[in-house]
């Protein structure tokens, strides 16, 4: 199963795509950082970081497209350019048949370092060993984008996303439910999402 | 020279065009109200909303496409959504060359009534005498939508858009750039921009 990342931004758009084959072995395929000059109206910059993102989408054909979840609490001045940069990784997805998953910080950082709260430097390390690759991927957009690809293929069977719930959940589900609420709540309440 | 306003939202997306014709004489064309099922997947609600707008493009082929401005400090629940609704009809209108415009609710109000703080009530009847409309445009996102359009066909010669600055302003764009700062400011202190 291919699995496209995406780390959405208006500026710097992460794409990072990984392979999972049997036994949840994950592969690494590509990496890069699709952007868009700041100084460009924001029309053109849309269109750019779509045309960029349709480019990858057409090129590695995924099974599914993983989105790092944007919170409306996140007080960067930058969060609705990347929400619109999510908004066109989805659109470009649904136009090509192609499900999309999204998955939060905090739930990338639990599948990836088992630690709902982890460090950067400790995911990019675990991003890097987890594909075998010799260097940190750089830059922090592209590790980020990397890493919820793998989020979604470490993810507990069934586990429930961001904002959805279950009556009914395993331990590991539950765990992880959990984890990524607390962590959630930590970051609404810091007015920050990562 | 036709022009297509837009509304933004992800529930309700609101498409008015009208005709500026000489000494700034406006006509009718078209309002209508794109939605999208909140049950159905966001990708799909995307896709949607995308389709439905790009319809309208298609259908009237305006000489410009007049957005109104999302505000981050929004509260509102649905200000991603709306930022992503904002995001695709830049896309659709950069996909066929068509200039975009953005306009704050304060310019909008303040070109159609003369007051940056305008009533709900007083704008729609502006629009209704200004377009010849016998009936108030309903829903409100439908009215909201030939707001936007008209503004951009009655605002001063030369007015600056919500964040740009200019050094050297007539005593006409000065006015407009001051209320829309002021209306602004107030909206920006109370969390919300309309």
């Amino acid at each position: 199963m291919i699995i496209l990342g995406v780390d959405p931004g208006l500026t710097r758009c992460g794409v990072g795509v990984i392979e999972a084959g049997v036994n949840r072995r994950l592969s690494f395929m590509h990496v890069d950082v699709v952007r868009s000059d700041s100084h460009m109206p924001q029309d053109l910059r849309l269109l750019t970081v779509y045309n960029g993102l349709c480019a990858k989408l057409d090129e590695f054909i995924p099974d599914v497209v993983s989105i790092e979840r944007v919170f409306a609490q996140d007080n960067r001045s930058t969060v609705l350019g990347t929400a619109q940069a999510a908004g066109l990784a989805m659109l470009g997805a649904a136009q090509r048949g192609i499900p999309v998953a999204l998955h939060t910080p905090s739930e990338s950082k639990l599948a990836i370092t088992g630690n709902g709260r982890a460090e950067k430097i400790q995911m990019e390390r675990m991003v890097a060993r987890i594909l075998g690759l010799n260097q940190l991927p750089k830059p922090a957009d592209a590790a980020d984008a990397l890493a919820i690809a793998i989020c979604h293929a470490l993810r507990p069977a069934g586990a429930i996303q961001g904002g959805e719930r279950e009556q009914h959940l395993t331990a590991a589900q539950r765990q992880w439910a959990q984890a990524a609420q607390q962590a959630n709540h930590k970051s609404a309440r810091s007015g920050r999402a990562m």
